[in-house]
């Protein structure tokens, strides 16, 4: 029996165009998904410009699993992120870091012939989710590599006493600014202008301070200094002699930023105040588990814009995506 | 009762003055310590162009302790290193991390009347440390800072399972190698040249490699890649990119070299291999007499050259440290 469906393929043009999906057959530890929604992520934006297919933030429902599935079932709805596949041999994969296992199979890298803009994939079932109840579909999907992404450095590096700057209030910021809140810290929110404070105060965050046009932090006055900073930004080059300027000793400093140009950070602040600099992806199968079991116990949701899963409603939501127009996650949906 | 004795300066000029050190009372949290020997550290080579007493690796006995002093008695054998005190109210103080109390009183920034070059250091008792039976007081020396700055981290973010790569068989390097080796850790050596290959793999290191001339560290052909790196190098610049080839995903990088030029960090490696870069200095006074007590248990003992506490000693010592000559701790002694 074939699959046949319809795909969403970038190209150098960053023109979409939309394609037949066909496969001959399905693994037996794969399962088949009928996609309903998909989030838009800044990676997709980076690879727009490939020849891929894309999207990595998808939510559906199982068609047909393969005959070694173990845990999924047809009806289930489920979805995906970044990660498709992991050796389960290596000390990443066997310490429960598998996005980390050198071999692993990741969107832009693998699997280019289907993403999640689109309305079939197939999927090995070990990276593919069940969605809680309590989260509808269209909430779920930019859970799955931005809410991840987010939350998987909190769990290994905050404790609910840390106060936590977030640097940039947009996709991944007020996911940020929820996920610490929830965990109980104290939330301070930075955003370049005042546009979202509100938005920040009512998603969580106690304080918020606008950077732009401050030069040196310095001059924000942060009534206090902070345990740990996520950064969200997409800034091109990261200023971290400026972010030290909102430290106590011995914090964290989580880059997130996607930037081609390295990191330029202190050296003698660091050493001689301890202060740990942690790179980070959703680093594997349990926190994507738990980031949806997190979100769903305590409420935590997307803001996102809608759009639909077509060739225009791509380029529209891209568009918007590029411009930072998107309050605050755009979902495509069919 | 007055306190007399013999201090040696630092100056503009880099001349080493000995000067007369007087102090006219005892607070009651304080002890005299008559001192024996004291370590050179790379640290005092830039602070032999201020204008204070230089030294931060001293050992001697206990001559007088003030009233309130708790644990140290007349006659003592003890040490103290680069902290001299700590406010012991603040999150670092209470969480075993003292040095990085924010108003912590450290060498080149406070007590710039006394230091481990000289006779007599009046020290609060907080941060002066009983020096374990075993180890002579010449081999102390030297761990109380390069002992306790290579040891702590290690305590920290190594795993007995871990390969550990130590970049630099120097002062740092030579300690890094036995500590990381006697922690039962699978040691890997770094050096420019193949001049210290045999002292390397004496002192615990597995295998050897030569860096100089070799531009792409890919080249070096290391065995298996690293769990974590430890930097000991005096290098102005330190290169990530290039360290970032020997190692594995989640790998932890802890640089101690001192520098005033920024690390430059590429940032989407970092991201996507959840890379640590973990700043770090003997991080608290438990880490102190742990640092002793292992190395006394694990017969770690630096390879020292001695010098008479004289200003001839101490110049002599001071060119050769500048010029790489010393094999590998110089230690003064009277």
């Amino acid at each position: 029996m074939a699959y046949e469906g319809i795909t969403f393929r970038g190209s150098r043009t960053a023109q979409i165009h939309k394609e037949r999906f066909l496969r001959q057959n399905l693994k037996s530890d794969e399962v088949v998904i009928q996609i309903t929604h998909s989030g838009i992520c800044g990676t997709d934006l980076h690879f727009m410009h490939a020849d891929i297919v894309l999207g990595h933030e998808g939510v559906g429902v199982v068609k047909e699993v393969g005959e070694s599935c173990k845990t999924l079932r047809v009806g289930d709805r489920v979805g995906w992120g970044y990660t498709y596949w992991s050796c389960g041999r290596c000390s990443a994969c066997l310490t429960g870091h598998e996005s980390y296992c050198p071999t692993a199979g990741k969107y832009g890298a693998h699997h280019l012939d289907q993403g999640s803009f689109g309305s079939l994939a197939i999927k090995p079932e070990q990276w593919v989710f069940r969605i809680p109840d309590g989260i509808e579909s269209k909430h779920a999907a930019p859970l799955l590599c931005g809410g991840a992404t987010v939350f998987s450095p909190m769990v290994e590096y905050l404790k609910p006493t840390d106060r936590v700057g977030i640097i940039g209030v947009g996709g991944l910021g007020h996911l940020a600014i929820q996920f610490a809140a929830k965990m109980g810290c104290d939330v301070v929110a930075f955003s370049s202008t005042e546009v979202k404070r509100e938005d920040a105060i009512s998603l969580g965050a106690r304080e918020f301070y606008a950077t732009n046009d401050v030069a040196d932090y310095t001059t924000l006055n942060v009534a206090k200094p902070l345990d740990s900073l996520i950064i969200t930004t997409g800034a091109e080059h990261l200023d971290f002699s400026n972010y030290y300027k909102l430290l106590k000793p011995i914090a964290t400093v989580i880059p997130l930023t996607i930037s081609f140009e390295p990191m330029v950070v202190p050296t003698i602040p660091t050493i001689a105040n301890g202060i740990k600099i942690a790179g980070t992806t959703p680093s594997g199968i349990l926190i994507m588990i738990q980031t949806l079991e997190f979100a769903e116990r305590n409420n935590i949701r997307p803001i996102i814009q809608e759009f639909p899963m077509t060739e225009d409603g791509i380029m529209d939501a891209m568009a918007r995506l590029k411009n930072g127009d998107i309050r605050y996650r755009a979902v495509l949906s069919w």
